[in-house]
């Protein structure tokens, strides 16, 4: 299998599907806020993983509704940004509603096959309007290599497009699979609003590609840190045309957990105050859950990220959230390497020498922590970054 | 009940008890880093309130077994600083005993009724034989107006020592509770380590001791967060010599309650990074428990904590955290005030003059954010801080 993220002009197509991105007014500079995914050939099997955050955006309702009476089929995905369209009511829930059918129309499906997402400043309600007048000109952009212009349209505070294609063969055909996300980590968080979206031509029925959706987010999107905070909009959609005559099997679960890894990856590591893009691999103790417990309260710690950033093999701060995730574990027999640099064993510290050895790995944009708390089978990792002063600077500020 | 925080020069004493504190070279700049509390005629009924956290110091696991065994009785509180001895095996457990047992010796006591605390590095094995040589000095340096030393020798990264008083009155006869307590909050965590010693000349049994120090914890201690971190060697004793000759019932309970709540405060204010100390205030949940999930999730939250940084009402960001938290309520019921400015309104937006007044009282060092989230009785509060820059840049390079 091959996998790539792809930059600007290298973005494919892939069979099944048109994208279009354009400036339709919401953000106030001008720049490229409205984007659209529309299945060529009627609607598609598709599925989608939806905030856990109890306070939901009007188009993460609309989207579970539609999904749930369409049973898993949609015929296209509208996204806009700019404007959140969070936390404001009925008026918000309107001019959400207001926007996908003038989209709808102009494209020709009916609105209920149609899907939208949002992201942007919450508590100002979306302005339907402006999207309604852009819809005929959003139609009309509509092109089979047209993805990079979507990415294009739905970044906020991302420095860069994020899309990332694998591909794989089944017999003589190849089929593809393409993922394109927004979502900056480490000092433009926002909410941390998250947004991917990912197609195939290979052809799944919804309750598949539900499953695989689920297991994929649960090893990529979900096992990634930057802050702890989850946003009020986050969406991930999985889509699948069947265009290339091939079923992926788990092949294509393969695939799409690859295309969402590397999405992830490429979040976290979009934000200047990020120096370190940091796995954190728990293992030992009785169960995957119990792991990934220890795991993200080490990723999420404040602590261990400051320490982090500091390139300080501070060992005592890791073992320290492990334990108080609420796991068991016997700390004697905690072992912890930094880059392959063993620097405790038995639960207490092997030496100056090792951890001067692991600080030089942790001055790398790059590396992996091994905690080991026990003899258990139970494993999980998380992706994090360090906690650097330029988080608190932006974040401070983000509104004024 | 008077309650007040003394400073330096103007701590009391309290019949019943003698203090001291003296440099034994653990700190290596010499500073004061060996304190004692002695009982002055025999044992005192005790209650301790000991780290959650699962890597727990050789002290802590000394001080839970001993209190068990004595059935709540103790002769002698032992506190270094400069050495949190946690993380050090069987070495650090036979070093911590070892000093116990010569300061113990020195006082003419059983050290099966001396419980040890400690605070500072972690990952460094206690140097017993230092404390062991300075035990005559330290038992010397006993006085009953010594609770200022004691307070200076457990000192870490504090900036100033926390002691404050509350008397009231039983009948004719006035009963004291003296809280001394070590922790810096924002800048300097090393693992947030809280010691806090409360002492009353009031007469007490040892299971009254542990329900009023179980109830008292939770609505000050347990409800204050710097950065989420706990940790291996939190530890808070409360010891009644009855030398008053009063009981003190619920006034007893009230005045540990204020000494804590004061000793708290006190800890959060303690760091240049920390500007602003706000109380979270969520109400209207179906329980306590809930009330208190979501307030320490919003107190907890880096988006919050940087916003409170930069003075900007961003209750979207308030919102989300409670959202996130884990609790039901409708978001369309929310309200939000801060310092008494209505900034939120069934869930939307009351807009942007009254986010300008609420920004105006987030200028000033301490002001009250009440979330109100719907029509239950639950409620709770937590004290916590801003997030600034100085936070990061201390902890980044704490043991470098």
């Amino acid at each position: 299998m091959s996998i790539e993220l792809a930059q600007d002009a290298m973005v494919p197509g892939i069979e099944g599907f048109r994208f279009a991105g354009i400036a339709s007014g919401i953000k106030k500079n001008g720049q490229p806020d409205l984007g659209l995914i529309a299945a060529s050939e009627g609607p598609v099997a598709a599925a989608a993983v939806l905030t856990r955050n109890l306070v939901r955006a009007a188009p993460v309702e609309i989207t579970q509704k539609r999904l749930a009476a369409s049973r898993g089929r949609l015929s296209a995905i509208l996204v806009n940004s700019g404007n959140a369209n969070a936390c404001t009511g009925a008026a918000g829930r309107e001019q959400a509603l207001q926007a996908s059918k003038a989209v709808a129309l102009a494209l020709g499906v009916r609105d209920a096959l149609l899907v939208p997402a949002s992201t942007g400043v919450i508590g100002a309600v979306l302005p339907g309007a402006k999207i309604a007048s852009a819809a005929p000109a959003l139609v009309a952009a509509l092109r089979e290599d047209g993805a990079s212009d979507f990415a294009r349209a739905i970044m906020t505070t991302d420095q860069w497009r994020k899309v990332a294609v694998a591909t794989f063969a089944v017999g003589h055909r190849t089929v593809t699979v393409l993922g394109i996300a927004k979502g900056a980590g480490m000092i433009h968080p926002d909410m941390a609003t998250t947004l991917g979206f990912v197609l195939t031509d290979a052809a799944a029925t919804p309750s598949e590609l539900r499953a695989i959706l689920k297991r994929a987010t649960d090893a990529t999107f979900n096992a990634i840190s930057v802050d702890g905070d989850t946003s009020t909009n986050d969406t991930l959609v999985l889509a699948a045309s069947g265009a290339s005559g091939a079923r992926g099997g788990k092949k294509l679960e393969r695939a799409v957990t690859d295309v969402l890894g590397a999405l992830a990856e490429s979040i976290v590591r979009d934000g200047e105050g990020a120096q370190h893009v940091v796995r954190i691999e728990v293992s030992g103790l009785a169960t995957d859950l119990d792991a990934r417990k220890a795991a993200r309260t080490i990723a999420t710690s404040p602590l261990v990220k400051t320490a982090l950033h500091g390139r300080d093999a501070n060992w005592g701060r890791i073992l320290a959230a492990a334990g108080r995730s609420g796991v068991r574990f016997d700390p004697a027999r905690a072992r912890i390497a930094i880059g392959g640099e063993r620097i405790v064993e038995g639960g207490v510290p092997v030496g100056a020498e090792a951890e001067a050895r692991a600080a030089a790995v942790m001055a790398g944009p790059r590396y992996t922590i091994e905690v080991s708390l026990g003899r258990g089978r139970g494993r999980a990792h998380y992706l994090t970054c360090d906690l650097g002063t330029e988080y608190i600077a932006v974040n401070a500020n983000y509104r004024s």
